[in-house]
């Protein structure tokens, strides 16, 4: 209470949700697109290509949640130094706002070691883990006036600087551009492979599979020991130049890395599971719990991210 | 951007998650209840009953989700009636903020009339739709400093004045009240009788009966033809006069109509489920996530909300 005694009446917000669009052409629209990315390591290749996105960034609003650890705090540090910078520069490459959530549990594996990350032992812990960062953030920066969350990891470092507008045109309530990573080949050369195994169709075998499991177990993508004959988007992939970028499928199950949902899908209910959910957890049990909500998932084999 | 042309730069906010408790005294210890309320009727004595909890109204932020129909039109004008005299009044009585979301999907029946909202039939379209309500209002209003959700339906006109307190003072992640209704019995007497069924502990008879069903089927309490033998909180209320208004039992099942849960639980992503959840929809279907997710449920058959 101000020194004079006096309080101003709080606001009253009133928010007619049906004048909240999510259109093929969101810019013209004025439609609000949450970024939200849980942050271990902080790459300014990935800050760099954030800001190289032609979508208006007075319409875009960040989220990020970073886990309490000692590498959070340099991530924090480093993220913050980036915001510094980009929030006083050019008024047109600031954002609209940026939340930063520091987590309250503890992540799983102390190690972000990738081999160590895709150990199938530690795949429940870390999905799970996961998946709280993710509602936590989710719940907690979604707003009345959000049109789109667009989840982007941290380590995509490169993609077209349309990519908003590109994966809105599509229409779709979820839709993932396809991911790959680069690395040095044996011959010391950059290639690029692809990298996310979570978007992917279904198969006969999977579902046979998951039908033998107890209640509680995960299927998962990419172990030799557990093969599903899911057909990868990540290996539908059409390199060529001249490939059709536009080429869409539909997808049963979806990854996170860089991943396009209306907000409404979220607002429905469709969050990460933390728990096997038709044997499933984080983007895929997403995936399937959207489809619970009459909402479909796609993906988009020929166009990149990085 | 004002006419000056310099755009101020905008907030980058920071919150330490760890920083925000859920305490048995959460008003000494300044934490903000959300008191979220899907409203398609307004009754005066919801508001006065809001006016007289003696928690501080500016630890309070109030959330309405109100359905986009004619009735929905009449409840919105008669809240923003009561709001303007509330925000104008006493400034102890002003609570924080105030949302209010207008829905932008239909609810499956029209008729609000009781017998017709209870008809097993109508219960799936009706329950998934309340979830979908429930859901975007939880989503769209719980914010990174919200420590606690209070669900109150809009029919509840008579709590204790000390609610929030009272069931914070548990210290449980998902707390209910007994919730009991006013009716006229036979000779014109006003009464009370039990109203919420959806507080129970499990019975083997409704696990044989779930096991038995197809994976999209609901089990329904309250029901003749479905006789699950379930313990309902509300048959076992003590009505005396000295009774122990903080006898506890723990719940499988919870209701919707009063019901305290600790932020954190749905920020880990426990939300209503507008599909069968293990049979169970809705607040009943965000009792069994919670538990999947690790936190448990709580009643209060003694303490009484009406
Ligand atoms: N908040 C949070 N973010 C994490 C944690 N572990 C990884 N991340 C981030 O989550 C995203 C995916 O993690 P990553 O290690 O790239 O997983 P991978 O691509 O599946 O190998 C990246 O943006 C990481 O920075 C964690 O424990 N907490
Ligand atoms: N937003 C919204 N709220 C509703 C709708 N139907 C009922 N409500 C509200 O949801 C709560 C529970 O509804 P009520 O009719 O009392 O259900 P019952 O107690 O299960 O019979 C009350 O606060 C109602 O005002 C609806 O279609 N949309
Ligand atoms: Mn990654
Ligand atoms: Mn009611």
């Amino acid at each position: 209470i101000p020194s004079s005694g006096e309080r101003v009446p709080p606001p009253v917000v009133h928010y007619h949700m049906n004048n909240l669009t999510t259109t093929i052409d969101p810019a013209g629209n004025q439609e609000i697109v949450l970024i939200l990315t849980p942050l271990a390591r902080f790459y300014q290749g990935y800050w760099d290509n954030l800001l190289s996105l032609s979508y208006p960034h007075s319409l875009i609003a960040l989220g990020f949640i970073i886990p309490k650890t000692r590498e959070g705090n340099a991530a924090t540090a480093a993220l913050q130094a980036a915001i510094a910078i980009t929030q006083s520069g050019s008024e047109e490459k600031r954002f609209a706002s940026i939340t930063i959530l520091r987590q309250d549990f503890d992540p799983p594996i102390v190690s972000q070691d990738e081999s160590e990350r895709h150990k199938k032992e530690n795949q429940r812990a870390r999905r799970s883990a996961m998946s709280r960062a993710r509602n936590s953030l989710l719940f907690t920066t979604i707003g009345p006036s959000t049109s789109w969350v667009l989840w982007l990891d941290s380590d995509i470092i490169e993609s077209p600087s349309t990519l908003i507008q590109d994966l809105a045109s599509h229409d779709k309530p979820i839709l993932v551009p396809n991911c790959f990573q680069r690395y040095k080949d044996e011959k010391g050369h950059m290639n690029t492979r692809p990298y996310d195994y979570n978007s992917w169709q279904d198969s006969q075998q999977a579902a046979d599979l998951a039908a033998s499991m107890g209640p509680d177990d995960i299927l998962l993508e990419g172990y030799s020991d557990m093969a599903t004959f899911r057909t990868l988007m990540a290996k539908v992939a059409d390199e060529a130049e001249n490939r059709d970028q536009k080429a869409i499928i539909p997808l049963d199950g979806v990854g996170g890395t860089a991943l396009l949902v209306k907000a409404d899908v979220h607002r429905d209910g469709a969050m990460f599971p933390p728990f096997a959910f038709y044997h499933l957890m984080e983007t895929e049990g997403f995936a399937k719990m959207a489809r619970r909500l009459g909402w479909g998932c796609w993906g988009l084999p020929n166009y990149f991210v990085r």
